[in-house]
């Protein structure tokens, strides 16, 4: 692995979105890797972008506060680059049904712009795409292969699985060197707490550090597929470097495990806390996919990619990282929820 | 068929996209049908929206020139509907690859405001939606079912199935009644002749009818499924008043030819005319989908539509048609064309 990402050194490199949870966790790594970084981000409220996200890196990389749909701003970073990892967007799949709307905008215009700006440059920089799981919608079998048919059951979902074509199509047409990785829910330090926009194990951590009960939605039965944010951004830079990836679209995935049990892990390592069943709210319900988890062996065998890190280890390492700095974090207000 | 129809009589409907090929026939059948027609088109250029293609029945329905993204305008004509037929939207492939944003505007956010307005309003009209093969991509087998793998090869048909899954989803969770229908080559009276933006057949019979060679890309052997408008708009009708078409996909199609025999066929009918064969050029080279016919089987069990109307039949009516009304129907300037 080590020498695999010796190549990006000296490389100019543009994470979008880089101010958020898995970005600014990816801009730490590639600079310890002595790339040339740049980030643009929108710091919408809707997203993860946090100026603490990159406290100690901020004077070692490039930060551009714009709006990746802003093409002819875009063209400008594009050019000269060699990889761009695209990891803009909202992520809230309940946020997606109340404004439909912004998902679009978000989710869709906003890689039509990253691609634009892309076919359009000189330097027709790689681009690596984080899409997720909820495209496939209710799992039909279990583990989820990538070959599972696509059914995503909300907005965000259509517009995740528009924006994966969107990358075949500039691939297929212009030829643009592209690399999708399907996410399922990511997790670790600088992920968003204060809302249950990224995950709603953000939501409990918060919840639990600010000594308050955390919910469960259903009868905590229900399990998730969980992968630690080291984990996805060594996916990020193998997908990137390794040329097997161009044009593929791998599923990510680490730990499996109930809500219930997940619950009690995280009261355990934090020495305290408590949760309690609630019934499931009606309008996350209706967009539920039910039990996950992800097949990785394609992206294992193409790449050797697996998730190193355990939910305990991941969890550890997340909550001592919160305690140490949970005030830029906190909430103002809580806006939703969404599994 | 007739006796189906009767349910139309003073219910209230809407067309969105009334003014425009498909749109305008389907009102000239409803008014027959003594329904009471509300039309919505935005007349945008890029549109098949002609103000003829309403002469004789414009004192018999409320015509509202606006734009279908204005949902607080949408909510308004919401408001009492009993069914609601969806055939707004830009239909060039080639237009799409140019110009992408504003095909996800004309059909993602389009669709999206029709959707949210049908949704919030209290009379939750029924709605069908005017789909397109072209969500199938290349055809891997033929004739191609509504089960064929969903891949689509260019921008436009990225956003029709988007719309096609916002049905679905609106369909799921807030309980709207909807019926989608994927349309191939459609022509007859009324369609949008000046250039290709609706189909390549349409530019020919401008050419023809201006005494002009028209153009057949590549060989000519290359096959389309051509169905009659009077045909779809019956398809229309049906699925709009059956309630086992609810929540359902169907195919549409009629009559499967070679470009080169249909060249031939339109060159009889007419009994003057000439073609050439000239390369396919390569922007719509790059987002050509091949052979395509579709099997109807679905559609015909269900409600026992099939296409009435021959490629001889409709091309004798369609350019008698035309040889009547050019005028209002001629170019201006060539925009693209597309196949």
């Amino acid at each position: 692995m080590k020498n695999q990402l010796n190549v990006f050194k000296n490389k100019k490199i543009l994470i979008a979105g880089g101010l958020g949870f898995i970005g600014s966790n990816l801009a730490r790594k590639l600079i310890e890797l002595e790339a040339n970084v740049q980030i643009i981000d929108s710091l919408i409220p809707e997203g993860g972008g946090n100026f603490f996200n990159v406290a100690g890196i901020e004077h070692k990389t490039d930060i551009q506060i714009a709006d990746v749909r802003n093409e002819t701003q875009m063209r400008t970073l594009a050019e000269g680059l060699d990889y761009l990892f695209n990891l803009a967007g909202q992520t809230s799949h309940l946020y997606s049904m109340k404004d439909p709307y912004a998902d679009l905008e978000l989710n869709g215009r906003a890689q039509l712009s990253i691609l634009e700006a892309s076919r359009k440059s000189g330097s027709r920089p790689k681009i690596i795409f984080a899409s997720t799981r909820q495209i496939y919608g209710r799992p039909q079998v279990l583990p989820v292969t990538e070959t599972h048919p696509l059914n995503p059951i909300d907005i965000n979902g259509v517009h995740k699985l528009a924006a994966e074509r969107y990358h075949q199509i500039y691939g297929e047409t212009y030829g643009i060197r592209f690399c999708i990785l399907r996410l399922t829910n990511t997790y670790g330090p600088r992920m968003r707490i204060r809302d249950s926009r990224q995950t709603f194990l953000g939501h409990w951590i918060h919840e639990i550090l600010n000594g308050n009960e955390f919910p469960i939605f259903g009868d905590g039965r229900q399990f998730r597929d969980f992968t630690f944010v080291e984990d996805v951004v060594e996916a990020l830079l193998l997908t990137a470097a390794r040329c097997e990836a161009d044009g593929e679209i791998f599923n990510l995935g680490g730990d499996q495990m109930t809500l219930e049990e997940l619950a009690r892990l995280l009261v355990d390592l934090n020495q305290s806390g408590s949760y309690r069943f609630v019934p499931f709210p009606e309008d996350l319900k209706a967009i539920d996919i039910g039990n996950y988890c992800a097949d990785t062996s394609k992206i294992q065998s193409a790449l050797g990619w697996s998730a190193k890190t355990n939910l305990k280890e991941g969890l550890l390492q997340t909550l001592h990282f919160f305690k140490s700095n949970l005030q830029p974090y906190q909430a103002e207000q809580k806006i939703d929820a969404a599994l």
